[in-house]
């Protein structure tokens, strides 16, 4: 198809900063709406990317941008992939073709890439929190700009909005939140308040809501106190339903206003120009369709929430890989084992698809649970199971499971209780970048006592590792595996492991590699390029990062004077770290290097670009046991 | 004094379990209640203990075992310090003599001590999480005991509550949650909906609140329209102030009862009878005081949360150290540069004493803030202030900064946003045990990219790290200390100390001591046992974990073939795994010893005797080192 042109716009070419918005006439924001949603549908199906976020708020940016003044006063967006209409409007309107590419635009908002990236967010929950410190900032310097907060109803069900809305109706300072309210924030949502709401949807002004607060009290009579008595139930009832939405927040210290029409832009500007005006902590409730425009996404917001690129006449994505996925593989394995183990129950934090338990859900539906994007309640749940005999499997990608790190301590680990873990999007996770990536799970998990810390080759391995996890009842244990493809191998039926055992995948004399998950393969794929050199190296799955296989250890320690650990985790108290801790234990003095991601924060791109800048992939790999091998060696003391 | 004979009570006498709670009469509970309360207050005056919070639940422990079937009905104490008159009544009875001593029972629940205790707790938030799990498991297994989780206004400011409460709601499990408000979980509570709760302590029933809500409505006249508008705002503002303690929860999908009064046990039997028969999601909220019983207790409740011994007629602790704490010396030293530097801001988590921050809450006021339970929102309230230019130094101890190591890294360290960390509790604790160990900063902190992570060996490093901090401007920076006396060294002006450069304490010939925080002076005091055995160390402060000093590390370890690290944390992926990352990556080849805290939960006891227990102590690492310098080496290669 043709590329949107944005110079045959009647608005959108003339729009590059907040500023160019302001000489519209309100009028016009409608229409400009229309060219900001089509130019973002027709870059997002050439590159992929989040999409329906956006689109369900793009005539709150518009008007948020043509109410306030921006970058003075702040917008912070909570979870960032909502935010790319505002990068169209904030000097990144060109750039937005080069959303989570490598060396182009963060998917996500960045402090350094724009001065309008108030605060970076790529976990949920976390605006609120951010506009009190900033407020409070704002008010100690005594400058007067405005703080606001735009959140999802998913995100609301994180613990940390209702910690930070608490603190902010005891300060009472000036913020205004803003809850996108569209029902369904990635998984459709399990806030219970969801329910109020819905029936609230046709209101859509605070009058209104007023107005059906005095309708219900018409039936009281304080000269009919018998009357009154009997129908108090009813009553009781009645208010709850209507008065509740705003209930929760004004509850917590906040003026509710709402539920408002999150679509039609004219009203919102004015709202917004009213909102502007008021001291205090304001809440502000719209209603909005993720996905808002094409059918496709409207019908099925899911499905949008992050694309590859796709057809947009019809939303359909181009290429689909014929290779089957870890999270589906894990998924398909959790349907198997839970089929004929009813302890088995599935917990996740707002995931179903991404995490690959969509598929219990649909088979197993009472086994399957859904707690909110609340990682911290959904492991202690796990333990709550657990002590009554039921095998919880909490999945989980790695960079959301570091919110429940003191639970899985806490909760799980100091309690022995045999929770597993399932830490999907370990490593890097490619264009989600540095909040996404999975780098630290090694490190965190392993440091607690009594973790079992697994990581297969491939996904048989895995199907192996949640089977013997299943088995395992002597406290928590742990997988991780990367995003995306597996490796294709062919179906293995579900095997036991031994706990702490390594496996050699391939002899050799002149080195030993220690790989770890899919450095398992990388190392395998380096062959090629040191047989070139004639090198040949041991390489070996370890399989376990706790326990190590010590036995297996002091025998490659044994032989080999040269040892490199390869790992898609930081080099910082991982993997490497372990084995290093082993050798310094026992004495051992072989070279050892330990590779893995660097100690620093690493930039979006796809997992390959990635793994070959980090040399991570085969040909990396290969180079740096080169390196290792020919490197002058450092004298040594005795 | 002379120690209280329960032989001589008429009642408590013939308890040990709660089967022989319910042959009492339920108006003799009464007098039940008073002994109890004497037995405690007499055998916490003579050991230690925290006091206040089960003073506060005396009479509700008493219904809760009275009324529900334990252990088949599940209690779930939020933090189990509130839990001493629950081990009174559950076989515990005379143990609670050695409670928090070394082999003596737990001063929290703990599940491997007694089938009552359902679900260890020592940090807040976490019971109705556990309760939902507990409930879940319930209703899968077809039996039908009941649940309770019992959680005070203080856990009640954490995220973890509402996510909870939120995932209950949805799920309609029967579950009875009781709100024990005694308007001061450890500091005077944070929570905004506190406000509404004062106004409403007369209230004791439910009925009385709810013609509250009736009464208000008789106002409402729908034949005049016009004086209904004028009233419009004070009606709305009364509804809400009446109707909200309970709509926070009825919102959240749970039925509110309450507030009734906490101390009175026959009523409280009495409700707890009807709520047991109530299917679904209840809140009870009750109204107690902290520290109930003594008048010292009732007037200063913060000040008898945790004690030494003391004299029970007064409630004053026997002995004072006269060495200051870190604690206090870390107070004293931010009052004196918060004064200086108009740009710091000091933030807690419900700790202001025990993290020394009543300090500035009391010379600046305006620059301390207390947010509740929430150490999620702390972080990221301190990542907001940064962004506006100011210096926020979270105070948290080591443990509950596990809460927020999420925050931590995404909302901090990505950003590289120079937010100051100041753990107190790091390493052994002692009495609180192994839920309260600050025993994993030192590698949870370290993996994080860009975080500058330190550990002062007395309270002058500390001042000087402090001040290091608050001119450091690059990114997050970390201090870690213990809890306890310092050394008593003269006071110091600040000094500026370079980023990552380690101190040679002692300089020796036989092996290098690589010590950090509180294990530097340990090993020094070490020399005198290694001494006699003629052995020279070198002692070296390494004053920062991250970065390391490479320089001395280079010369250290091409002067010594045996080098030991010293440190009160995991030696999983702490500061020893450092230097045995940095010695591998360096080809390093002297013999390493990690010496710290090993692999495994450590129970509670004092710390001096966990130090001993654990070879931490001076002894103890004399004894080390003698046995590193005399192993027969192991055969190395090259």
């Amino acid at each position: 198809m043709t590329e949107y042109n944005i110079n045959n716009t009647k608005f959108l070419k003339d729009i590059e900063y907040p500023k160019d918005l302001k000489k519209l006439n309100l009028m016009n924001l409608r229409e400009l709406a229309d060219e900001v949603r089509e130019y973002l549908i027709d870059t997002i199906s050439r590159i992929g990317g989040h999409l329906g976020a956006s689109l369900g708020v793009c005539e709150l940016t518009l008007a948020l941008h043509y109410v306030f003044d921006t970058p003075d006063d702040k917008i912070i967006w909570d979870v960032g992939h909502q935010a790319y209409i505002h990068k169209i409007l904030t000097g990144r309107k060109e750039q937005l073709k080069t959303i989570r590419q490598k060396n182009g635009i963060s998917g996500f908002l960045k402090r350094s890439e724009s001065e309008y990236d108030v605060f970076g967010a790529g976990h949920a929950t976390t605006s609120i929190s951010a506009a009190l410190g900033i407020a409070t900032a704002r008010d100690f310097s005594k400058k007067n700009f405005k703080v606001i907060s735009v959140i999802g109803d998913g995100s609301m069900t994180g613990g940390m909005a209702y910690e930070a809305m608490n603190n902010i109706g005891l300060l009472k300072k000036d913020i205004i939140v803003i809850l996108n309210d569209n029902k369904m924030s990635i998984a459709p949502n399990v806030w219970s308040l969801q329910n109020y709401f819905n029936d609230l949807m046709t209101n859509d002004t605070y009058n209104k809501f007023r107005s059906k607060v005095w309708e219900l009290t018409e039936v009281f009579d304080k000269k009919n106190s018998d009357r009154l008595r009997k129908v108090g139930a009813k009553i009781e009832g009645s208010i709850k339903s209507v008065v509740t939405p705003g209930m929760l927040f004004e509850a917590l210290g906040f003026r509710y206003f709402g539920p408002a029409n999150g679509h039609n832009v004219v009203n919102l500007v004015k709202m917004l120009e009213e909102l502007k005006r008021m001291p205090g902590p304001i809440l502000l409730h719209i209603i909005t369709e993720k996905g808002k425009g094409p059918s496709y996404a409207t019908d099925h917001p899911q499905k949008i929430h992050a694309l590859n690129p796709f057809d947009k006449s019809t939303g359909i994505e181009h290429k689909k890989s014929t290779v089957s996925t870890y999270t589906k593989e894990f998924g398909t394995a959790l349907v198997e084992l839970a089929k004929n183990d009813p302890k088995i129950i599935a917990v996740n934090a707002a995931m179903p698809d991404g995490t690959g338990l969509n598929l219990i859900q649909k088979e197993i539906p009472d086994r399957y649970f859904d707690v909110g994007i609340a990682e911290q309640h959904a492991v202690t749940f796990c333990a709550g199971l657990a002590t009554e005999g039921y095998t919880p499997v909490a999945a989980i990608y790695s960079t959301f499971l570091q919110r429940a790190f003191d639970q899985i301590v806490h909760d799980v680990a100091i309690q022995k209780l045999p929770v597993i873990f399932v830490m999907d999007r370990a490593g890097l996770v490619g264009a989600d970048g540095p909040t996404h990536h999975g780098a630290f799970d090694l490190t965190y998990m392993r440091l607690i006592p009594g973790m079992v810390l697994m990581a297969p080759k491939d996904e048989n391995e895995l199907r192996h590792m949640l089977f013997t996890a299943t088995r395992y009842k002597r406290g928590p244990i742990a997988i991780r595996y990367p995003r995306g493809n597996a490796l294709g191998v062919k179906k293995e039926d579900f095997n036991l492991l031994e706990i702490g055992k390594a496996e050699t995948v391939k002899k050799g004399s002149d080195l030993a590699v220690l790989a770890i998950g899919n450095m398992v393969q990388n190392s395998l794929d380096s062959e090629k390029y040191l047989e070139e050199s004639g090198i040949s190296a041991e390489i070996i799955n370890a399989r376990f990062i706790k326990p190590l296989d010590r036995e297996l250890l002091y025998d490659v320690f044994s032989r080999f004077s040269k040892i490199i650990t390869v790992e898609d985790n930081t080099v910082v108290g991982g993997f490497g770290s372990a084995v290093a801790e082993f050798a310094a234990e026992n004495n051992l003095k072989s070279d050892l290097l330990i590779h893995g991601i660097p100690d620093r924060f690493i930039e979006h791109g796809k997992p390959e670009e990635l793994h070959e800048e980090l040399r991570l992939d085969p040909k990396g790999i290969a180079g740096v046991i080169k390196e290792f091998l020919t490197k002058e060696k450092v004298a040594e003391k005795n």
